[in-house]
């Protein structure tokens, strides 16, 4: 029986990525990987493996959901081992769950390969832990953007609580983000926007709430980025590329 | 000048290790390690590498955090490469940053090399995804035991919140978390109680919130194990070992 392993492939270095991954990638018979999957893991895989992008590009019209997860079981009915690569992990804000149900359904087994998520890894080199004792007890993980691409009311308790708060794919709600901290937390609550974490182009702002919009303007930070609020915010080292064009396009992801 | 690199060893399986953390494992010349750690990872050392370990066992007293910072000082004057070895990531209640900000007052340069957490993988490999379309928009890891070994005080919000929650270190306040969610959320929220994550001995009950209790009593689940709160639970597969012996003494870590 055909498997479908879904596999984390971590926040963009190359290196980030688990053994176990490394070892599924080199037996894999076709590889369904996304935009933010890092292209150098595909050299783990075999000369004789089917490599399909099923990620977006700016200009095309994105692959629906429901186009890959027929792929998957079109693929299932080819081969025994394929494997289904997205960047960060599956299971947060990934989709994985679905394409875990959709292959079941259509009696393939599935395999978990967790990955570094960049919700806590992209802080983290960038030295802000999502916990520290003395400072928080908890960290919040929620999505900017929902399915109907508005901001999610999570963001709202979120911001009235004492959790370091991180929120992926928020650039586009920035501004009420920042206005909705503002007033629970006040102005100069600490907040980082980290974009392109882990890689060679990565750039970050790090300051209070008050500050951010026109740092992310003048920097001309872009998606994807991660946005982390909490004191924590406050121990980040910012990262700035000088070579980095701001002429490079960014896309909502 | 001394490098201490702090790195997260996954949540207990040792191929859910990076391949950074490996690369990194191989040149260390002394490896401070803990009582989550794999025991197996410590093979990729070399054979002159100085293995030592910084954990707690049953019985014995602690080692106190000051003297970990202390250790790792000491080391940095005698060796280039340090290696703090940790279970799951360094910065989820990892005290990670305490030990980096320590190091770097001390003069030693200190590298990230962050982990997969067991917050997210242990769900996952059990098939509960944090997040799911359609289901929730976020999760919210919290510490159930502070460092003054009382309940945070952020459950109580959480169980308010429509997030899934994911509470580590909470196996004693395990009633109190029931009666709080219960109250906020209905008595037939799903609830997932999963011990030994990933390992040979793994072990959960994975029910709705009234049943929990008399579950983990049945099954004589203890610590460490992670608890899960959300709609996403109830699609978790339950795993129970058979040949595991209740007698196996368990400890809140």
């Amino acid at each position: 029986m055909s498997t479908l392993y879904l596999i984390g492939a971590g926040p963009g270095d190359p290196e980030l990525i688990t053994l176990k991954a490394v070892n599924t990638l080199k037996k894999a018979q076709v590889v369904l990987y996304d935009a933010l999957v890092n292209p150098e893991l595909l050299n783990y895989c075999s000369a004789e493996c089917e490599l399909v992008y099923v990620g977006k590009k700016p200009g095309i019209h994105q692959y629906q959901q429901i186009y890959i997860n027929d792929m998957i079981v079109d693929n299932g009915k080819r081969y025994e081992h394929v494997v289904r690569l997205k960047g960060g992990d599956s299971f947060v804000f990934g989709r994985g769950h679905e394409e875990l149900e959709h292959a079941r359904a259509h009696g393939m087994n599935v395999e978990i390969v967790p990955g570094i998520t960049s919700a806590i890894s992209v802080p983290a080199m960038s030295e802000i832990p999502v916990t520290k004792r003395g400072v928080n007890e908890s960290f919040w993980v929620i999505t900017g953007t929902t399915s109907s691409l508005e901001m999610s009311g999570d963001i709202a308790l979120a911001a009235k609580s004492s959790a370091t708060v991180v929120i992926l794919m928020g650039m586009r709600h920035l501004s009420k983000i920042v206005e909705l901290f503002s007033e629970a937390r006040g102005e100069n609550e600490a907040i980082a926007v980290i974009q392109n974490g882990s890689k060679e182009n990565e750039r970050s702002a790090i300051c209070e709430l008050h500050e951010i919009e026109n740092q992310v303007e003048e920097q001309g930070l872009g998606s994807p980025a991660i946005i982390v609020i909490g004191e924590v915010a406050r121990l980040g080292k910012r990262k700035i590329v000088e070579a980095y064009s701001a002429s490079i396009s960014v896309q909502e992801v």
